[in-house]
């Protein structure tokens, strides 16, 4: 579980990220991991319904979007 | 841990939410879990540094910037 591993590793947890639209509806939750010693990059980590776990690209103007329908829902 | 927690469980994580605004500094990472069958609430739970897990109100204007600033760093 990377979210879980997010709290404790002292590592970066994404080797890519998942380039293609996720539908909102796919996703059970989303962790938002800032940079720092541990890691240059920002990761966020999407772990969908089916449990699967997605690196998404921070930058990326649908995951920016992705998150605001969350938080504006 | 409320974010290894919020992949399996059933039910709402956050009793209330923190008020008071908190530095990015001290912030881990946030998670972010769309409401859903299991929970009627948008939930946003910050880990601390120091290991302390903080629920935070999603509507509020600081928090959406705390997770804009996450995002653009």
């Amino acid at each position: 579980n990377a979210q879980a591993r997010s709290a404790i590793e002292l590592r970066c947890q994404c080797i890519g990220t998942h380039s293609r639209f996720i539908h909102p509806k796919f996703i059970q939750n989303v962790n938002l991991s800032p940079s720092g010693p541990h890691c240059k990059n920002v990761e966020v980590i999407a772990t969908l319904k089916d449990g699967r776990e997605l690196c998404l690209e921070p930058t990326a103007p649908w995951v920016k979007l992705i998150i605001k329908a969350i938080l504006d829902k």
